[in-house]
């Protein structure tokens, strides 16, 4: 049986769950492919504390050369996370010739561009469906299984941690900071949780299904990023009065020839399959033009899950290598129809906006009269009962309008006297 | 450009919608694929009436033939349905050397075995992602992304048209005829619906996602299988009062050793994101003890939806042969920790009960005592207001019971000359 030999760069919490997939599953992996799939070197900095699963002490080393430099390892599992050396050794692991399985998806939206080009000149391959919802098999679908759709769409709650928080939030009426420190006591959110709750995490996702779904590799930048740490307990309880709920989105959109990419908290109606993902769990929605609207819903973290993914991966690769073939699998092509990228200044939406003002009258006829001067229109409108701080919340549904409009009348607003405070809005997404 | 020749046999509905797809995206797929895929063919026994779609006339015609003895052919699709004779005409192609590509679920689940083997002997494939789920790339997923997993259970929502009758009960409150004709006006049911909404498509779908996930091609016969056509909306609303929906689910699942196969109406509880899926659409949840819990989710049916799912397996296919490369897609392994199949009488569930009883006293105190003597625990009990014909329901909800002692206990309770209809019992699933 021919032997496809492995090498892991990172021995921590998926890297111990790949090993122990390959031990454990040996038999039932040569079943199906035909070959004997074999952990030739682990590198880790540190080997020698004890992990989950033993392995012996001559697969272990320090020295990631062990791992590029060795020729009969056809492919290099990158599992070491962050941009340095990740990148570095990936681009060197190519160029002799090893196929690349990673779950980095920071290193990816910031250099998948250079990357894959690597790849592709070398002839060679880098997989990464760990680096998306862990163990579902949303990579593959949208390559693979949706070949022949264009997308209108693609949005999903992409980030546990955040999804956690909100959740905790809705269902225990448990303000953001109990949440979070919950989520910390339970290992869902990490000690420095800014990547997670600020949205980056799910932006350096959102890069890649954009990539899957129209082609274009977005830059970081381009990408408007709004995190779940200004949620208040208020406002997940109002709009849940409302009938949403309040949901951290990564949307990768089509409006006309533009496409909008974009990452914030969302309203979403109670009845949609996403309003119920909850916890650590995440769902991808995606509009295809043929196959209609589908979701995949899964945990979006957690050792064996990500590891799942990671073997899936290698089990391609292994098929491919042992036909001799190669099948280019950055088969993306951009998508014609998207000519730019529209500037969150210029998108519409409908919003949840919350003012905190001063009992006092005519409060509310300054404020859409504002909000009229920008020809935006008011779809409810609720005053609430007078907080401990004496002021009153009024909650507001608007119709859609133009961000940058919203962001003129509310500055406007938030100048007013009666106005006690910044006031919040949220977005809401008719999916 | 290496050009694929593909020969389609059967130019109906998801037929015509495959011929748009591979002319409308003929530079998608050539870019994506490096491959020229060519319609060379096309037979169906009326090659007169017009289609939604056209097509030179050189191409079409009524002979099989034409297409299994043209050796330029490298994929026939079998789009004609039926037993016969689409099972010989696959058979006489894979003997000549053709892949198959084919949504005929009804096939597959009767004669799967010998087809599968045929095509593996003759170092060929037969592909079916369009057979469960249409476009949802449940197969590929279950078979590639999810390739290390040991399933404990998959179930779902498997057909559209029933799940339309459900939906519509339990949201418009229609009576099952009222929905039922509702479905038929709007082409959601056939002017026969017997096999959607018995559940013998449920069924044969279902045939197909144990052999994936359990590695075990199952006779029909030992499916135990109950369609709707018993659910009324009385059960529909009582259901709802209790907190659930009733289902028609598909549900193949581990017991220890035991593997239970089987198709029945199921109350799953409000929350449970399949008690969201609504109307036609079909989802597919799936417990992997790597991946952990999984829902698939899109339309069940529509012609584009259920030709993308043909083109991507016509894709899948043009890449192994452009490769010159007989990969065996038949790589399901026999679950070794299944030993045997349960029959029904030994499953255990709880069960949603309703008796049609007459208000006499002491009437309770009979049924609760026969429940009793089968060792049956009641878990909750609603005497509802009497209907107008003068009888009172009785909602009762069981812990787990052995569907045998149930069976032989409201075959007694039947026979009360208090109990005016036969006994309705709906199993209930925890997932």
């Amino acid at each position: 049986m021919k032997k496809i030999n492995i090498g892991l760069i990172g021995f921590g919490n998926i890297g111990s769950g790949v090993v122990r997939i390959l031990r454990d599953k040996k038999s039932l992996l040569s079943k199906k492919t035909g070959l004997d799939i074999n952990i030739r070197r682990i590198c880790d900095k540190d080997i020698s504390s004890k992990r989950s699963i033993s392995v012996e002490k001559s697969l272990l080393t320090r020295n990631p050369k062990d791992i590029i430099e060795d020729p009969q390892i056809d492919i290099m599992v990158e599992l070491i996370g962050g941009i340095h050396p990740a990148r570095e050794l990936i681009i060197e692991a190519l160029k002799r010739g090893k196929n690349i399985v990673t779950a980095n998806k920071a290193l990816l939206a910031l250099h998948g561009q250079e990357l894959f080009l690597e790849a592709s000149e070398k002839g060679k391959n880098i997989y990464f469906e760990a680096s998306v919802g862990a163990g579902i098999p949303i990579i593959k679908s949208l390559r693979e299984g949706l070949v022949a759709n264009k997308f209108n769409s693609i949005l999903g709650i992409l980030n546990g941690t955040s999804n956690y928080i909100l959740s905790s939030m809705s269902k225990y009426n448990r303000t953001f900071n109990e949440a979070l420190k919950e989520a910390k006591i339970k290992g869902f959110a990490e000690k420095d949780p800014t990547l997670d709750i600020e949205g980056m995490d799910s932006a350096h996702k959102l890069v890649l299904l954009t990539y899957l779904s129209f082609g274009k590799m977005i830059n970081m930048r381009d990408i408007f990023i709004e995190g779940i740490s200004r949620i208040s307990l208020a406002d997940v309880n109002y709009a849940k009065e409302l009938g949403f709920e309040i949901k951290l989105l990564g949307i990768a959109q089509r409006e006309g020839e533009d496409l909008e990419v974009r990452v914030h908290p969302t309203l979403i109606p109670q009845d949609h399959l996403l309003a119920s993902v909850d916890g650590v769990f995440n769902a991808i929605y995606v509009e295809g033009d043929l196959a209609g609207d589908l979701l995949f819903y899964g945990p979006g973290a957690g050792q064996l899950s990500a590891a799942s993914a990671v073997v899936s991966d290698i089990v391609d690769l292994t098929k491919d290598i042992k036909a001799g073939l190669f099948r280019p699998m950055m088969n993306t092509v951009p998508d014609k129809f998207v000519k730019r990228l529209r500037k969150i200044d210029e998108t519409f939406s409908r919003y949840y906006i919350r003012f905190t003002t001063l009992d006092k009258p005519g409060v509310l006829a300054k404020i859409s009269g504002i909000l009229a001067k920008f020809g935006i229109s008011i779809a409810s409108v609720t005053q609430k009962e007078k907080s401990k701080a004496q002021t009153v919340p009024i909650v507001m549904i608007i119709y859609e309008a133009k961000e940058k409009d919203l962001k003129s009348a509310l500055s406007l607003i938030d100048r007013l006297d009666a106005i006690k405070e910044k006031s919040i809005a949220i977005r809401m997404e008719e999916v």
